[in-house]
């Protein structure tokens, strides 16, 4: 298989995206969109799925790791976050010295661990991000251009990051129309097993107990809206989020027994059927939230 | 102060409607738009409101329930779920034979306890209810003649109950859009406490938690789409879901402990870094999900 030369006067002459999902698809087309892109090479374990990425127009040709590593400028990593050290592993002899590689995966210290050892001396080629984006679709069908307009992409690079990696990198986030910020490794993962992995692993919960009642059925028949939006992010790739919470562990089981003492003084407050207390706490709930909603779009 | 003539020709000559909020107002909203009521008189705790929804035009006039009582023909009660009984109350001296009355309130076997001892004799008049719809914002500028579209009513008469009384209110609902159906009050408590009332809490609980944490503003800044779809419904008017609680303690609470076990369960599958439970877990839950999500829009 040849990989005819691509326009190297694009920014990115040749793009390997590795998992050609929501996130790695909608990374591709929105460049290409852009007109920033002068060839996307698409690597995957499913050549079905690659067959439909190409279909789409996200990727314009389908290539083994190997065959990416030897054209491509930048490699986006956008697999299941557990997938991420390995392929940096198999990555690490072919990768030339001129090529960035970025990832997407949602946690960041074990990440950022991972490669440092699996790359050795050619870490600084490699700049750990986090797009804050993301829909209850997957596959290359949910893939959007405009997914990541007005979002925020996270970058954590270390002390021995290249500083034109990350420039770099975060030119091609800011090409897609999102807004980049950088934070230490850590910090990352504490803040985001707050506000995501949580409520993904809450809402999963919840809606697991529901759907393995006995009346499940009546249960799923009387669900109103409230219900819609509260499980929405329970219909996520069980994959995906899997290696999220088995790589941010310990953060998440920390912020959930948080979680779990906030709800225990609410439960108190209407176990004493204390209606100044629930309403108390029901107050502080909805004008944080109000107000965070007035913030954002 | 008078009220005039209304238009006898009409499904409904006169509907009052007290708490001319969002259910409130879309009710009344609904019904007017579809040419069924003659006219609307709105009652409420707080005249400004009325003038507004008047001046949006859910109401013809504002009168007290005195008023109302002596001309309507149907009283739909949507104050927050503890006004309820009080109201019904002080309308039995009043109440005509031919007068219809249903609520909007969200629990349902205190309601129809509390009326069968409000109303006394005039039990039969009284049809309980209680529309599965409902949206984060309040007040009568949130009212929508299209709320109900597409969206269960569930109506919980008892053996005294007016078969006649039923009928008209399940003919009301279905001029507004929706679908009626009927079921006895504690069945309707039950599964609202679990798909509804539960929800909320946790979704409360959640948002109180993050609000409350030391590095707050930083959580905010990064919380995403899961997080907004999440905590959507901890929005809602805490005075409004403080009445829920706490007419529906036994079963909330109840419902909570089911779902601290599974929580419990999922945790244990994450402490012990199981990654085979915790997919099946998260498999489970998105199938479901995904199944109830391709039912309902």
């Amino acid at each position: 298989m040849t990989v005819p030369l691509a326009d190297t006067d694009a920014a990115i002459p040749v793009l390997a995206v590795v998992g050609v999902g929501l996130i790695g698809g909608s990374f591709a087309a929105a460049l290409k969109a852009q007109g920033v892109v002068g060839k996307v090479l698409g690597v995957g374990r499913q050549s079905v799925t690659l067959s439909r990425a190409r279909a789409l127009g996200l990727i314009d040709q389908a290539t083994t790791l190997e065959q990416a590593l030897t054209h491509a400028d930048m490699v986006m990593l956008a697999t299941p976050v557990g997938a991420i050290v390995p392929l940096l592993r198999r990555m690490q002899p072919l990768l030339r010295k001129q090529t960035i590689v970025t990832d997407a995966g949602s946690t960041k210290l074990d990440v950022s661990h991972g490669a440092r050892e699996a790359l050795g001396d050619k870490i600084n080629q490699f700049v750990p991000g986090h797009p804050i984006a993301g829909a209850e679709q997957a596959g290359p069908e949910a893939a959007d251009a405009n997914l990541f307009a007005e979002r925020t992409v996270i970058l954590t690079p270390s002390a021995v990051t290249s500083e034109a990696a990350v420039q770099r990198v975060t030119q091609a986030w800011e090409l897609c129309g999102a807004r980049v910020i950088s934070m230490p490794a850590g910090v990352h993962d504490t803040v985001l097993a707050s506000v995501s992995h949580v409520p993904h692993f809450l809402s999963s919960a919840f809606m697991w107990q529901v759907a393995m009642s006995e009346d499940s059925d009546r249960r799923l028949a009387l669900a109103g809206s409230g219900f819609r939006d509260f499980t929405r992010i329970a219909a996520g790739s069980p994959e995906v989020w899997r290696d999220i919470f088995l790589a941010n562990r310990k953060a998440v089981l920390s912020e959930l027994r948080e979680v779990r003492q906030a709800l225990s003084r609410a439960e108190e407050a209407l176990e004493a059927a204390d209606g100044p207390a629930l309403q108390d706490f029901l107050e502080r709930a909805a004008v944080a939230r109000r107000f965070w909603g007035s913030r954002t779009r």
